[in-house]
């Protein structure tokens, strides 16, 4: 769906968290700094008239993605498993129903070490910088993009 | 918690769908527009460096948010129980993860005729206008403010 989407809808979720006529990106299943995540653009890039964009990603088991930092903020929320956050230098452990706040410049990363998939919408402003992966810079950072 | 709170924090959800340090109003049992409707502020309110606020809205088995319109879009995605959405004249029905998006101007109201609580949250720009409340416009209106 490339066209506009500036009218009212609703997506309705399917088994496993899938939303007919949302962008589902199967990432690389392995890079050098990201691991087993996918990414569905749920509202926000279409055409709407709005200052953020929502996203669902989704960290298979094992997974985990980018370390990295920017200036725009992350606000998390968990809607599916378990896993945890770094947020600085502490990793933190994250369930349904939590949310993170990642502030301006902070180092973060998400992973999964259970067994069940990892899913969390994480809202970004509509204009953002770009971000910086640490450790490895040759390939693009996906969470935060 | 009134202080700025731009710094990285999680905040753990706990039975009920309750967050600790969240601001969680209880809004009048029973008004002329609206009636037992829950609201947590999330993210966003609280000197975050974010364009947009995060809550999360919570209508008991038989109560509905006010119907109203306002130029500000609203991004809604349920986590809990299951609920309908007016979007212009067409009443939606919403369960677990699905998302609605509401355009500008469009008149919409939520509803909860079921017997377990209807959860969403409910993502909007920080800097909007207010609601116009339809029907009665004596209250404040309380989704969407």
């Amino acid at each position: 769906m490339s066209e506009a989407r500036n009218t009212e809808r609703v997506m309705r979720m399917s088994e496993g968290f899938s939303w007919e006529g949302a962008s589902d990106a199967p990432y690389k299943e392995e890079g050098t700094h990201f691991r087993d995540v996918r990414r569905v653009n749920l509202a926000g890039m279409l055409g709407e008239q709005a200052a953020f964009h929502l996203r669902y990603f989704e960290i298979k088991a094992g997974g985990y993605t980018s370390k990295e930092h920017h200036e725009h903020v992350h606000v998390i929320f968990v809607v599916r498993g378990e896993g945890d956050i770094l947020l600085g230098e502490k990793w933190q452990p994250l369930k349904f129903g939590d949310v993170a706040y990642v502030p301006p410049g902070m180092t973060h990363q998400m992973r999964n070490d259970f067994r069940e998939p990892f899913g969390f919408l994480c809202v970004v402003d509509a204009v953002r910088d770009k971000p910086v992966v640490e450790g490895e810079s040759e390939f693009d950072s996906i969470c935060g993009e």
